[in-house]
């Protein structure tokens, strides 16, 4: 979906009244909308770590980061098994819930106390904590068709 | 860049500290993270009005793209002319620069009264607020080489 079709859906809401049902696809594209803003936000956030972004933004993507991650549990809820691309959904995450939403509940905990060093410290006090808060790969691993 | 390297990126923060300098290329992706995020956001909140996404999240959508809104004038800052893709910047953001940052404030304005609206009130308050808070066309349509 291009970003003007995206900014055209704003404009199509009034006109069009919220009868309609999330359907499999919906499903995913919801996620995905959820799961690659926490991609962006995180690269946003290491660059101003690493000089190749504004410092001062930094908090700011923390902030996002740990927005977006409150929004990614309710996003794998309803069962749809991905449709196999990479990047997608395996059906463990459902055979697996408990431990799933173990992990993704754990990430967002991780996320909330990196955001209030940041809110208090910056950088300076949030960027130690970075390594052991960001765990991905704990999910990803297990449970996303593997990138090529 | 995939998930997994933006992933590991936040691991090689601490063993390679902050002594780069931001690149054109560098800038390129930090503006494309920050405006893929208020897309996905956009799209995303859209969702939850429609019935395709869960309507408790409408308000976290909100705010996330609302604190997006705040990152993007400044990843515009560096005078760096798209690299002529679809989606990229025209010359025209840094000929017309008092233009252009009145537009991203303006939008910025736009998005904290439709997130303190959504604070207040939710969906029933900052809904039909939106048709008149999502101006991307506003920019897009002059600043950005045209979509395919």
């Amino acid at each position: 979906m291009n970003r003007f079709i995206k900014c055209g859906l704003a404009l199509a809401v009034l006109v069009a009244p919220a009868v309609a049902q999330a359907d499999d696809q919906d499903v995913m594209n919801y996620r995905k909308q959820v799961m690659k803003t926490m991609g962006e936000q995180a690269a946003a956030m290491n660059m101003t770590l690493q000089g190749k972004a504004p410092a001062e933004q930094f908090v700011s993507h923390v902030r996002t980061l740990h927005l977006a991650s409150t929004q990614a549990l309710k996003a794998f809820e309803p069962k749809v098994v991905g449709d196999g691309s990479t990047g997608s959904a395996k059906q463990e995450v459902w055979a697996n819930w408990a431990d799933f939403s173990k992990r993704m509940n754990e990430q967002v905990a991780k996320l909330a106390a990196l955001e209030k060093a940041a809110m208090e410290g910056g950088a300076a006090k949030a960027g130690p904590m970075i390594q052991t808060t960001m765990d991905c790969r704990s999910c990803h691993e297990n449970y996303r068709v593997p990138k090529k």
